[in-house]
């Protein structure tokens, strides 16, 4: 039976009160934590977002109808209690806030009762992830996901207050837009005024952040959900949020500025880390040679080493191939791993290879200066020495090399690295290592289409000392893009885009658009492009991900209220579901037979 | 022929510069709003977001090509130019923020050119609203609306950080979600993963925010897009915006408390009017019975008067009719338009009968005191005596009289009313008028479906002292629902939610739920109720309309900066469209063949 709270205010919430309040009476809410009984003294833990706060029931404090409700209380009842608020008679509890106080009550209200919960609501739940989303209203009263929704409040409204201090509009940008091929696959949307015709969800407002710039609002930004309909990864939710800009009349130093003095104040004022200014930056080619990666993780040292022109002369046969096909061979030193089981090695290996590799050579320099080695049979003495020497190889180091095309040699070491960090426990959460990527290629080759795709997007402006080669080597071109990462995440990316029209028919010729496909695509923004169009630049952060670093989470659906599974469905909701047969003859769809 | 801006930085918008910066040395970049030259000086007016700017190039001040370059300059071309501000040699303007400055340009870069836009770019355009839609990236350049965007986006940061104080959350609800077959149309999305089953775009986030506070948020906000899949009239989109609110441990005084300081703020900060609180209230009979509205516009007065006890024994059989079917006779006096034409009043019937009238009775009292009307011969002479007296007649005055169910007769002369208001033109946009409408009923019968539906929804909390009325009489019921009205539009409305389960399921019981139903579609909801649920009401505003209002402007189109047309089409990026085949196939639907 629920009470009403007619004739009740709150007063206070929960961790608001502190000793400071010591002798008022104050009316406070919120579920019942736990409750025992003591000494004829009913101990009550109240518990709303902001902590927990002791309650005591003593007969004669507090009436003998209320005394008795007090006992019955369970786990999650609601609760309003009036009392006045007193030092704690028992010990101290100094892992509490409150844990100083507590309120003796004179008068209690059971607003809601509760059955058992299917688990328990507290910290570093143990229970299952299923249960937790099926039941996620009550997954969600557990302090740890409660303190991360604050602190993504937090960072979005303090990132609204510094952008629009620095001169940025929010503007809203549809959600019902055009499909476009590029990029990933898109969720539609049936039109039921127009049968047979489909509006898509944004992937990103990219071209209309671009049309903003076109239409002179200078600084645009947006708080926005994206979507995507991909099959989804550990990281990955078909509906995700960026934080999206974009600056006219500005360079790549500009969007750089802007965003490093935003991330400063968010950590600063979230999680008190001073970010040093300026934050490094990087070539996309030197955080490839020297991390194998375009999102280092520079935490840690163990970075690549092109051994290329050391072994090129030796005679095992997997550098000498490698090097043939115009691949190169390269080296990480686990330092101190050279007593590594071969066992634990060989799993290595086999992590290696899910990345393409077809081995790893090896060499465990024991602490007594002996030497084994998966090659060595391969080399004479002094290559050897030479090789141990270019890798910075001392006594107990395990050297750990992969032969093949540059692009298998990072992908597989870049990892390689970071797993045996991951082995060695020393990637320090807390410890936060900002870095910049520049100058990504424009370009990449897609065998599968046999054509070049934008490595960012189509609209990403070519280096202008490169503008030469989209003609004769368009691989080559680098592109005035920029990726902020952290930790070995990529935040955030962004380019300064094309402005100018030939530039930007250049690059639809190059992506392989025929003119009328261009047309028909990104007509208005080509359109757009005739009237005055000025210098512009953005960069957009995944928030999900940004927020899951902060909160020290290892999976975004820690970050999201109420997030979806692998499959892209929500286990509370049910969602996606059957719906009316009605629905779809207005929206004059069928559902497909599906063949046997 | 596009100049690189490379190794120039802009240092001020436009109309920041003033006389204080006289002799500085600056770069401003922007758009040639025109440039005309006079006795060999070309003078250009730059525009940019915050406004324009005089610049003058003058030989020798530039050199030869420079000089050039200005006198080649167009509309609509994008320019750097670098210059020394200095006092205006010219008559000041006094139209201009900038009026009493120019710059003399010493170096200027033509950034991109422009053709000929198709239609010019400035305040109050008339152009047709469709050549604006289509080349909205144009239309977007004009300065009102760039003010309402920026109003707009002001408006958005200032009720974020009004709430952040007020101790709100900002959480992110899913645009992904299942349908539900009550209120509007949804719009719906395939699931590719889940072939032949759907998500809805979510119509606001209703269940979700009440998720959270069983979850123990306690205050939650959002300003979020919601979806309809309605025909469209003029002030709807098919994707609009809402700031969306909810609270935990309140009741309506608290949400009102609120919510009153928040459009007070917003207003004084925006426009510097003082909204003075608190703001009135009125219940939703008294808002029928005194405006024939639950919007009421209190700009000005022309009442409802309730004539049934005046002309009860009259012989009129319009009155007598409606009398006997339970209706009712109710007039408004315009004051001073007695001498109103014949013509006109009938006009006026006319409208009338758009809103379901069957016909308008009238009394025109002519200066001189004689009576036209149109009912006289039906009346004895101290009948019509009274019934101007019970109006308030006086000479000059037109009495307008509706005589039918109390429905059709508030609709009829709540309609008239506002019509005659804007045909006097009495009605001041920036005369602003809030006014709660409280204690609305809970339910209201739906002919067509036979059954009641909820006026708001069924999460709405009856009246504690009408509970009883659930069984006996539904229709009577009252809500703990308020709308707040701004000068005749609803701005927002919410209400108290029904948090305990029992009261949910009598609800949903008297809405013709079977308990599957219920089941099917709020499972969830109802197994949240199962766990503690605090009391907690809400409130929802259209942002498009509150701004639209805040700019005086009469679309929300003008305050959206990609909107839809009535047929839910936008016309620049002609969206909805066809889609691949692929995209169907991939999806499981196909396009049912239209029956010829």
């Amino acid at each position: 039976m629920a009470e009403s709270m007619q004739g009740l205010k709150r007063s206070h919430r929960c961790a608001e009160l502190s000793k400071a309040n010591i002798g008022e009476t104050v009316t406070v809410m919120g579920w019942v934590q736990k409750n025992r009984n003591k000494g004829g003294i009913v101990f009550v833990d109240l518990r709303d977002r902001s902590g927990l706060l002791q309650i005591i029931f003593e007969n004669g404090s507090i009436d003998e109808a209320g005394f008795e409700k007090a006992g019955k209380l369970r786990s999650e009842f609601v609760i309003a209690v009036v009392g006045t608020v007193e030092a704690r008679s028992g010990a101290v509890n100094e892992n509490l806030a409150t844990g100083e106080i507590e309120i003796r009550a004179r008068e209690i209200r059971i607003l809601s009762e509760s059955e058992t919960p299917p688990f328990p609501i507290e910290e570093n739940s143990k229970t299952k992830e299923e249960l937790r989303l099926k039941y996620r209203f009550l997954d969600l009263r557990r302090p740890d996901l409660q303190r991360n929704l604050m602190m993504r409040s937090k960072a979005a409204t303090l990132t609204r207050q510094f952008l629009a201090e620095e001169g940025f509009l929010e503007i809203e940008t549809p959600m019902l837009i055009k499909s476009t091929p590029e990029g990933a696959r898109d969720y539609l949307v049936p039109s039921r005024v127009h049968p047979g015709n489909f509006y898509a969800l944004p992937q990103s407002p990219q071209i209309f952040k671009q049309l903003l710039m076109c239409s002179g609002y200078d600084r645009y930004f947006q708080i926005v959900k994206c979507f995507r309909d991909e099959d989804l990864r550990a990281d990955r939710q078909p509906e995700f949020t960026q934080i999206d800009m974009e600056l006219s009349f500005v360079d790549v130093d500009d969007v750089i500025d802007v965003n490093e003095r935003l991330l400063a104040k968010l950590f600063k004022e979230i999680l008190g880390v001073e970010v040093s200014l300026p934050i490094p930056r990087m070539t996309w080619q030197e955080a490839m040679d020297r991390f194998g990666s375009d999102k280092p993780d520079i935490r840690f040292g163990m970075e690549l080493v092109d051994v290329s022109e050391v072994v090129k002369d030796c005679e095992f046969v997997v550098f000498k191939n490698a090097l043939e096909n115009g691949g190169s061979v390269r080296g990480i030193n686990a330092k101190g791993q050279g007593a590594m089981p071969r066992k634990k090695i060989d799993k290595l290996v086999d992590f290696a290879k899910d990345f393409g590799a077809k081995g790893l050579a090896y060499i465990a320099i024991q602490e007594d200066g002996t030497v084994k080695s998966s090659f060595a049979k391969f080399m004479s003495e002094e290559e050897m020495h030479a090789l141990i020497e270019a890798m910075g190889g001392e006594n107990g180091d395990l050297l750990l090399f992969a032969a093949d095309k540059n692009k298998v040699v990072w992908d597989v070491l870049g990892n390689l690295r970071l797993e045996i960090a991951r082995q060695l426990e020393i990637l320090d959460k807390g410890d936060y290592r900002f870095l910049w990527v520049t100058e990504f290629p424009l370009l990449e080759w897609n065998e599968e289409a046999g054509r070049y795709t934008a490595m960012h997007h189509p609209f990403t402006m070519p280096m202008e000392e490169d503008l030469d080669l989209l003609d004769t080597d368009p691989g080559k071109v680098r592109a005035k893009a920029y990726d902020i990462v952290l930790n070995g995440t990529e935040l955030g990316g962004g380019s300064v885009r094309i402005f100018n029209q030939e530039i930007q028919n250049k690059m639809f010729e190059v992506l392989g658009f025929t003119r009328e496909q261009a047309e028909e695509q990104f007509g208005f923004l080509l359109s757009a492009f005739k009237y005055g169009v000025p210098p512009h630049a953005g960069l957009a952060y995944g928030l999900d991900r940004l927020i899951m670093l902060m909160a020290k989470e290892d999976s975004i659906r820690d970050v999201i209220a109420f997030p979806k599974v692998k499959d892209a469905s929500d286990l509370m909701t049910e969602a996606p579901a059957a719906v009316d047969r009605k629905q779809l003859e207005e929206l004059g769809l069928e559902i497909a037979k599906i063949e046997e």
